[in-house]
């Protein structure tokens, strides 16, 4: 590993010219946009800025000019750019970093306006039904054995719920699933639809530990030939249906609706769909839960998460939110910020990921195991800065009686 | 109760003129507005309409042609209206009533246009300081006497929650103070503003049993001295300062912000300015916790409570909620909807008021007995069907890291 960032580096030198006052600039224009970070830059010459201050924690290695001028005119993007291509290392803890980083974007009112037009230039337009199915093939059909690498079991690709923070990954995602379907007060029969179902775990938990039945929706290809093969083996094909189709597509009527980490691909424009979606399938006594990645402040995605990793990614706000529920008068009956937990399912993640990282090696080529350990610490960074949160809300319809007099039934054993 | 009743029935009776096709006709007009509703009238010269339909639950007796006009054409107001002037009777349950209208209304989407436009026309137009004063006034000044008859001990006016069903109105306020506090992870020494702090109940009960230093803010003038006396008589003076000021005038810096009841009484458009006095107070770990009145539907309150009972009063969905707490990148960690413990709430209170009726009589005139009557009635109905909600919602700054780890720890003994 460190083998190629050695390689990357030699090659930086070889081609380096003596930094001036010029890239001095450039620095100092980049660390007034991170200022309060313990961070530096070393140049490819071997220059290390800037000279004034305390030793930093994380150095910036930039390996040539241009990546400097790039990194300089779009962090947002240009970081994960040349840091996958291998023209920008990182001397110290990428998960740090991304912590002060954030940390200091959170608090500080000052916003460079290039990386806002930047944003807004960047802002996703919605996902058509066409776009959606591009856009899952393009993060989600990578293949199954390499989220078989440094997923929990079950293949549960999102924020577990650690009841325990000592518990296992494996324990927390089965928690999680547990935690959902106490939420919704799943009962034996109750007939459920779950839109983006991954690579099936949940919808086979409902039915074998709830006894539901359940029609669960995904437009992953490769997701869906696994969670139809384990329904099969698990003898559970009489009670789970795996369709292929997007949120749009569902038909029937359900006792509950579910989606676990889809909601990041609908898009904000569509959202209102996606209620009408709900309001025509639940039945009147029926509940739903939205579990997705959130926000404290409206504000598109990382452009670079938004480019490689989650092209139509788009995480909302509470406000954002409810714009599938208000207009189709679903009453919210409970909201819950489980951040921390995301933190902490990432950590797990990345610990994995790097155990295996070999095999991920033989599987992909360099920008690409680099890209996904960026992705994977910049993900911890954001979730425990609080710059991105997670959000699961609960609701029904408005005047539906069969609610839960408190939640303290969701946490008694 | 029922003589004067009678009474109003037998004016009525006496200046009857026979009814005829169109007032059959008005009774057919509000009854298409509550179709579905097990709903009969009663006119002046003993005529019971609908003739076609089973015997009603419910009979509305209209005792002069003019009030049969008046419901027809603003039934939101005028119910209210003509119910506390006595021209109007209800011979059945009024909270049933109530429940059956608003599960129509709820799930109806044929609304009358009149009624949509006169709604418009009482739109509250938000609360300037002198205002808020008077619309306060109006409310809590009534005078203590009047509130002790029918509230818990503590004289705490807003929901309770009940951890269990079965347990007294006393236990259930206590049980919401300690579950306010505790989701609020309040600790000794925790500084804490208070923004309406009613007659000081959860001021007192924070810093007896949390061993918190609290500021409680308060315009009425009434429970300020009320509560003042109680912080004194038991000691608590030094712990408890209770400010004569509107929310507006919070300064210093706290821990934690709560306030539970006084939402409504803000108008959406101060939201932003209670949020801006919540940034400008709340230290950077400090969390915040709102209780408020709510609704599913963005739509201003019944008319008729409106005028009466909460001047400049509004009920906010979750959505509306947010404009005081994105703007100012505070993160949601937790909403609850708790309308079902508001409605056991107000049981409870409408059956101590009416133990306790003949004392209203002798403070207050029959129009004011009948009105609250009326609002009580209305209110557990409102809640009951979904017409109203209760949410508590909990936040902290963005990033902030002292959040518990689950919700567990609230539900513990």
């Amino acid at each position: 590993m460190r083998g190629d960032q050695s390689t990357a580096w030699e090659q930086g030198r070889k081609r380096r010219s003596r930094s001036g006052a010029l890239d001095a600039m450039l620095v100092r224009l980049l660390l007034k946009g991170f200022s309060g970070v313990p961070l530096g830059f070393v140049l490819w010459d071997g220059t290390r800025l800037p000279l004034e201050t305390a030793r930093p924690v994380v150095w910036i290695q930039v390996h040539d000019r241009q990546s400097l001028l790039k990194l300089a005119l779009n962090p947002d993007l240009q970081f994960g750019e040349l840091y996958s291509a291998g023209r920008l290392d990182v001397d110290g803890s990428l998960v740090e970093l991304g912590k002060a980083i954030y940390r200091v974007s959170l608090t500080s009112t000052v916003r460079s306006p290039l990386a806002a037009v930047l944003r807004f230039v960047n802002r996703p337009s919605g996902n058509a039904e066409q776009q959606s199915r591009e856009n899952i093939h393009h993060h989600y059909d990578i293949g199954n054995d390499f989220y078989r690498l440094w997923l929990d079991r079950q293949l549960v690709y999102t924020c577990a719920y650690f009841a325990d923070p000592a518990m296992t990954l494996e324990a927390a995602q089965v928690s999680k699933m547990d935690y959902v379907c106490r939420k919704l007060d799943l009962r034996p029969g109750d007939r459920v639809a779950e839109a983006g179902c991954g690579w099936g775990a949940l919808a086979l938990h409902m039915a074998r530990h709830y006894g539901a039945q359940v029609r669960a929706f995904n437009i992953s290809t490769s997701q869906l030939a696994y969670a139809r093969e384990r329904a099969r083996t698990e003898g559970l094909s009489d009670r789970v249906e795996f369709v292929e189709g997007d949120y749009r597509e569902i038909e029937g009527e359900y006792d509950a609706f579910v989606s676990v980490g889809m909601l990041e691909h609908v898009g904000p424009r569509h959202y209102r769909d996606l209620g009408r979606v709900v309001d025509r399938v639940l039945t009147p006594a029926g509940r739903g839960l939205i579990h997705s990645i959130g926000s404290s402040i409206s504000a598109p995605m990382n452009p670079w998460i938004e480019r490689h990793i989650f092209p139509g990614g788009y995480t909302p706000t509470v406000r954002e939110m409810m714009e599938m529920l208000e207009p189709f008068h679903f009453a919210v009956l409970d909201v819950e910020n489980l951040r921390q937990h995301y933190a902490r399912t990432l950590e797990h993640w990345l610990a994995r990921y790097e155990q295996h990282v070999d095999e991920v090696h033989a599987m992909f080529d360099e920008p690409f195991v680099r890209a996904w350990r960026l992705y994977l610490s910049g993900s911890i960074a954001a979730f425990h800065s609080g710059a991105l949160q997670l959000f699961q809300v609960l609701f029904n319809r408005t005047g539906a009686g069969d609610v839960a007099w408190t939640r303290a039934v969701i946490y008694r054993d």
